[in-house]
């Protein structure tokens, strides 16, 4: 099995789950349900993708329970999303690169860097870095002097880590990102601004994913904190002493200003602002584009400029649209009242 | 001719255009109507900048027909904007770097380069990965295993093409852009969010060009496409299994959320914001800063908050002027009315 | 002194001030109020942080006169704010890297590098390109064709300064940030966006600092130009002809369009958007995600959608809450008149 595929009985029997249908069938790959062929296994997340599945080509399907009546057989499991996981690591096995220190990479000599890790080519690492066990250094790779890169990391092509940053275990950089930038702290000195010096730094915690060319200052004076298991998406910005607490998600191009406390398990969308000093309490919710600029209790979901509460944000859009008319029966009827007063 | 300028006559030969003045005044470069001395020649839009080129130091200009009356001979031409383009490469001949494979670069012994590409210092090529005829790769670009750079396509420095990501021919990517880093996928397992493996692609056709530090995600399954003569500016998003249907243009710091379908002909302005699935129709267009969540229609012009028409949008923006002093008529009414009601 | 520390009778000797206590404690570093143990010295900028002074383990304190009652040493100076930049100074003294050029960086044999300049590991000079006294380029930096930095400047890894830049003294560009990438212009032909040359430049004044993964375009024809001691926080976006005015400070993710002119001493916060060819007056302030399209006078403070004045942005922000109630009295109100004039 393997380069000429899984039968589906095969597939179950690893997934842990149960075929409706043929299990001799064989597929080659995972495919989404628009692209799928015969050799393919599409997944049906869910009900609302029943009709697209009822259109697929699909040789087979992981599908919830919910989803019947499907035209291929199909894989049961108890958990889909998961299983699709496992079904994707099964197809596409996590690469493993050569160990080693390319000869074009410029490491320097007191780096300390663990036998297992692979730093490629022309990737840079500086005095007193740290590479971890199985960490992975893609070609161009930057990482400053002091600074730590734990077990089984990998840092995409032109990942920039600065000085002293810490990077913790199984944390996945994309390409392009900066760990530990100045902060952006100045004071005027009645002639100009002044630059404070950002002697602080970065600590990234363990099972935490950053996105392609997002950004997260170092601290002025201590750390910025992305606790465990942060997901970050591309062109996110997270100022000077930031913390944000463990399992929370933050979409695209949202930014977070200096000293703001993000709460766990927060989910922020895309786009999103918040002022400086804020505090986001755990399980708080910012819908894409919200601006806060004070703090978020935990559990609220809000929208908007300073972040109204969801249900009141959408009353009061569906009302703005009645607001030209409104001014008009408002001048209307102060004339009726006008002459009613008169009339009395 | 060329070191030593070109006389108005060569220019309207070369320009298919004529000359209101004198055919033999030498220039030696364009400029613009503010920084013109008279060795430039500027060019003169529309009417709109007749103020400004009266006041030029131009020694001569391209103009419109309907710009009359200028300080200087005038090189007219069928479509301005169009000579304008010829006018500059008379002037900026594109570079034509030198062939071959810098001896800095890293190329993997399978990639095929062509003989006519140009690989720049400290570039990386990896194993399996395709450039074009005359494609130019400049310093510290990364080309990803398996990818595929078309001809005549130019990669500013540092530009990640990650593995597998295809890049059409006579496509410009401007320095710091990431193709094909992974879409941000995961899926809460009770304890911990759990990676999708991002196993899809990046697809961009003919005739595009991507700004400055801009990311387009790979599909999950799929691939994220980018039709043919798109243009992306800088800091833009384009995230996982999206599809930018041909010549959308798309300005800055615009994000683009997983799975959308944006038409052809599409204008996003620079911030604007579309929320996940959403299918953006042929020839729509969104003002800067926009957000939507759900689909918009062929051709609508939207601004605003989940995207009103325009002129509605206005309409509301001005009526919001007025509402705290509507509050206060409408408090005044209220009494007023009451007074009415008692005394009847 | 130094690696042991100093006493507080060194330190404000030094910093020309007074010590209110103990002048014979030492401390051996800086650090937050709320990390700070009895060998730090910690900061208090004003009387909003006198309850974190009175709960920090801090050994001293440098504190504004009017934060009294402190629980450690105080050292007392005149501009609080100043001093901490030279305590900070003092025991992070700038490092002065090793001039010259590494072995595996590459310049052209015709640019022109001081000799005191560092250009690091596998750093990229291009023909002609200047390099000033002091200056230092980090590894993995790309300095195009012709490009000028100037002294004392310094390039964070991974920085873009394509060809013709200029680059003045004592400038910043943390990494990742992309100078001179092609303004954004296209005009259509009828069938496709053809792309107008961008031939112009970029100039960046003395004491400029850019943000990590920034990007400021270079002008079509002339010059983008960022003036004397501007600003410039992360993932901004600057575009072609723009001009920045002395002393101006933007915040993070803004974008500023094509040929705007922005003032003196304005300040923009974050995700601010402004549209094209829109000047700035000086001294104007746009709170964070205000997008306006239209030009705004020497100071004024804006706010939201197309820049209202803030008193009235926030008025208008508080009535909102009201929209959707005053729909139901209005209509309310109409009914009841109604009533009234059919009772007349």
């Amino acid at each position: 099995m393997g380069g000429a595929g899984f039968t589906l009985g095969q597939l179950a029997a690893t997934l842990k789950g149960t075929v409706d249908g043929d299990t001799t069938r064989v597929v080659i790959g995972v495919a989404s349900l628009e692209t799928a062929g015969p050799q393919h296994i599409a997944f049906v997340a869910d009900g609302r993708y029943r009709q697209a599945a009822l259109s697929s080509r699909a040789g087979a399907f992981l599908a919830a329970d919910d989803v019947q009546g499907l035209p291929a057989p199909v894989i049961r499991c108890r958990e889909p999303r998961l299983t699709l996981i496992e079904l994707l690591h099964l197809f596409h096995p996590p690469a493993s690169p050569n160990a080693g220190i390319d000869a074009s990479a410029r490491v320097a000599p007191d780096a300390r860097v663990h036998p297992t890790a692979t730093v490629s080519a022309l990737a840079v690492v500086e005095a007193g870095a740290v590479i971890g066990a199985h960490a992975h250094l893609h070609p161009l790779v930057y990482v400053g002097p002091g600074a730590e890169i734990g077990e089984d990391s990998v840092l995409h092509p032109h990942v920039v880590v600065r000085d002293g940053v810490r990077v913790g275990r199984r944390v996945i950089i994309h390409a392009g990102a900066v760990l530990g930038a100045d902060g952006f702290g100045f004071t005027w000195d009645g002639a100009a601004h002044r630059k404070i010096p950002q002697v602080g730094s970065v600590i990234v915690e363990d099972d935490v994913e950053i996105g392609a060319n997002a950004t997260i200052d170092r601290g002025t004076l201590g750390p910025t904190i992305v606790r465990r298991g942060v997901k970050i998406d591309n062109l996110v910005m997270v100022a000077h002493n930031v913390e944000i607490g463990e399992d929370t998600v933050i979409a695209a191009q949202t930014g977070i200003s200096g000293s703001c406390k993000v709460g766990r398990g927060v989910v922020l969308g895309g786009q999103v602002g918040i002022g400086d000093h804020v505090s986001i309490g755990d399980g708080a919710m910012l819908s894409s584009q919200t601006g806060v600029i004070s703090d978020v209790a935990a559990g609220l979901k809000l929208g908007g400029t300073y972040g109204r509460p969801l249900p009141e944000f959408f009353r009061i859009w569906v009302a703005q649209a009645q607001l030209p008319e409104m001014l008009r029966r408002l001048r209307a009827l102060e004339r009726r009242v006008e002459e009613l007063t008169k009339g009395e």
